[in-house]
């Protein structure tokens, strides 16, 4: 009925990811060949702009309920969309390209809040999903047509809205002999297994919990608000590790729950790094103690991830560790320490720029809905059925 | 870059509308002949579903600062759109047809906050607007795909977003040698100016202030929450007006501010109308003289916007009313009083029903949408230029 809506057989998307860690906006200007699982990316251009302080501020608390208000979302929508354009223009420019030879922009949005199962307790919050960042205003401001906002038609059919990453996994990353663990640390951490020369029906992830967010917000914290995160993870490691009570946080109930699951920051926000870091002031632990143990928690949430869910079902050679938290060496370690029999990378090292990575996914999403081809992975988000994903806006 | 995404010269879209009065959804469906300025549409089907008196009381409160949050915006998104999809289902029914032949549903959204200027004081409130039920919803549900989500396109062109109805007024009701004055009473009132043989660029409006908004509220307070709406102005036709409060609310700056304006909830909402009870309750006022009150008030700002924004401008033969306020026949009355030179009626008595009419002319727009052509009218809005409003997502 409405057919493809360009028959390109090479385009240039520009791709934007802001993830829940709030670090900033990640821009990826990427040539594709083709389209849907065939696809072929080639990264032209990244360029990251973080957010500054104060709106990493104000969208945490966006992302309560205690401090949201109706007004806010709403100004917040319009107002990101701006610093997404910005992002746009300054990509371009550091290309050395002109806005005009980008054929599309395809913008993933912030997302501010996640309901993966309907509320029991309140018939209105039903499964859905939010992301801001209107993409009428980023089209107008650009001068050029936007698809983005995909998760909520994955839920529309069933599925949890994430992740989406792995259909990208697949494109980019998938291997005719070995078995890969895509492992992405963001705000939330989520992985991809991709069998050996693994097609779309073979492919599946889940969140395995909290990515940087715990570390983060111990960090900032500790620090009375002078640090965002643990560069490096050099703070980590001049602690010890209380195995005892990374223990204890493991007993929480997602870890074991099967997949498809997702997370985000109602489960391990602000109020979970709270409560964390007083039951370590109470056990005595000291500060350096207290981000060591948080890293290694997270560590461990990765690795008892794999080894309860993916390692039963299919070999896995390599874990490529791509986001933020990449960058931790403190984390890797601990990573490499909890899963002696695999390779642990970046995806860096493999020529896709970790930082770079998710936002060269979601440029192939909007590439996919403009060709009219199904750009959801069931397998990996559990909806019932394939189907185009995003929204169009033109400029 | 992306031309027309269809080429037909016949189109049935299904409209639909959710004003700020938070009544339902008014469903319409269209033929539609051709597209922009010059498109002429035939009404083959109207359908409204109220919502319920529990959503609604939930829908005000996440119109209000104080008890809104983003976990019920992000609910209330996925939630509406169903309640969308579902008037769709029942409209399809209701005129004997099948969903697929709907070409298209095009979706006003309900809005539930709008921000017509930047506040000065909150640097991340900038100019933007809020409307729910998630078009990825709504056409995965149908099956159809579906454009909405229209006014943040003309606030990133600097426009206010509102009001939108005047190019379907335009395309509705220009008149070869009479003046036409539009007037919809839904929970805002807003009017458009049709001079004699209307073209885009001489049609003027904007948002009079409350339409039912103050009346209906006034009602739920002085009835405990029994009665939503005063049903045909029976309840003002028993009380007496206080016209020195009428002549005090008038002093109210929005009513003196310069077109184009626009207004809403955040004016004139629930903490408006309490206030409102709290003076006539003072002043002595019976309950019957204050729902007169309220309704002599609601007339007067219309008169008093004709008078002087309208008429200096062009002659006016017709003032035809739509929305909820057109079945207050004491609200008309009123107007007739304060109008005495022109020929006071409903859209309904010139063969569009007063209740579809809003529903009609969003499907207007969704056709221009998919037809590429700018569907914003800058002369109304405030627009810095004309543009293509809408988001598409598909089924």
């Amino acid at each position: 009925m409405i057919g493809p809506l360009w028959n390109k057989p090479r385009t240039t998307v520009l791709g934007l990811m802001s993830g829940t860690s709030l670090d900033g906006i990640d821009a990826a200007i990427v040539s594709i060949e083709g389209a849907g699982p065939k696809a072929k990316a080639e990264l032209l251009h990244y360029y990251s702009a973080p957010y500054d302080e104060a709106l990493r501020e104000r969208l945490k608390e966006l992302c309560t309920t205690q401090h949201s208000s109706v007004d806010l979302v709403c100004g917040m929508n319009a107002y990101l969309a701006g610093k997404f354009a910005d992002a746009c223009i300054e990509a371009v420019r550091g290309a050395g390209m002109e806005m005009d030879e980008i054929d599309l922009i395809s913008s993933h949005g912030q997302t501010v809040w996640h309901i993966p199962e309907g509320d029991v307790h309140d018939p209105y919050k039903v499964r859905s999903t939010l992301q801001l960042g209107d993409l009428s205003v980023l089209a107008k401001q650009t001068g050029r047509p936007v698809v983005g906002d995909f998760r909520p038609a994955d839920m529309a059919v069933g599925g949890q809205g994430a992740p989406l990453a792995p259909y990208g996994d697949l494109i980019l990353f998938r291997h005719p002999s070995k078995g890969r663990l895509l492992q992405n640390i963001g705000g939330i951490g989520n992985c991809t297994a991709l069998p050996p020369n693994a097609g779309p029906d073979d492919v599946f992830a889940f969140d395995t919990g909290p990515g940087n967010m715990v570390i983060d917000q111990t960090v900032y914290l500790l620090s009375e608000g002078k640090l965002a995160y643990d560069e490096g993870g050099a703070w980590a490691a001049q602690g010890t590790v209380d195995e005892a009570l990374v223990s204890e946080l493991l007993e929480h109930p997602y870890f074991t729950m099967e997949p498809p699951k997702s997370t985000g920051r109602e489960l391990f926000g602000k109020a979970y790094a709270a409560e964390f870091v007083s039951r370590a002031g109470a056990r005595g632990l000291g500060t350096s103690d207290m981000v060591a143990t948080a890293t290694a928690f997270t560590a461990r949430t990765i690795a008892e991830g794999c080894k309860r869910f993916v390692f039963p079902r299919c070999s896995i050679d390599e874990v490529i560790v791509s986001g933020g938290g990449a960058h931790n060496r403190t984390l890797l370690n601990m990573l490499r320490q909890s899963l002696p029999k695999q390779t642990i990378l970046t995806s860096g090292e493999l020529g896709v720029s970790d930082d770079a990575k998710e936002a060269v996914i979601f440029a192939l999403l909007g590439n996919d809905f403009m060709h009219g081809i199904s750009n959801n992975l069931p397998s990996a988000t559990g909806a019932s059925r394939s189907t185009v994903m995003g929204k169009l806006a033109l400029p």
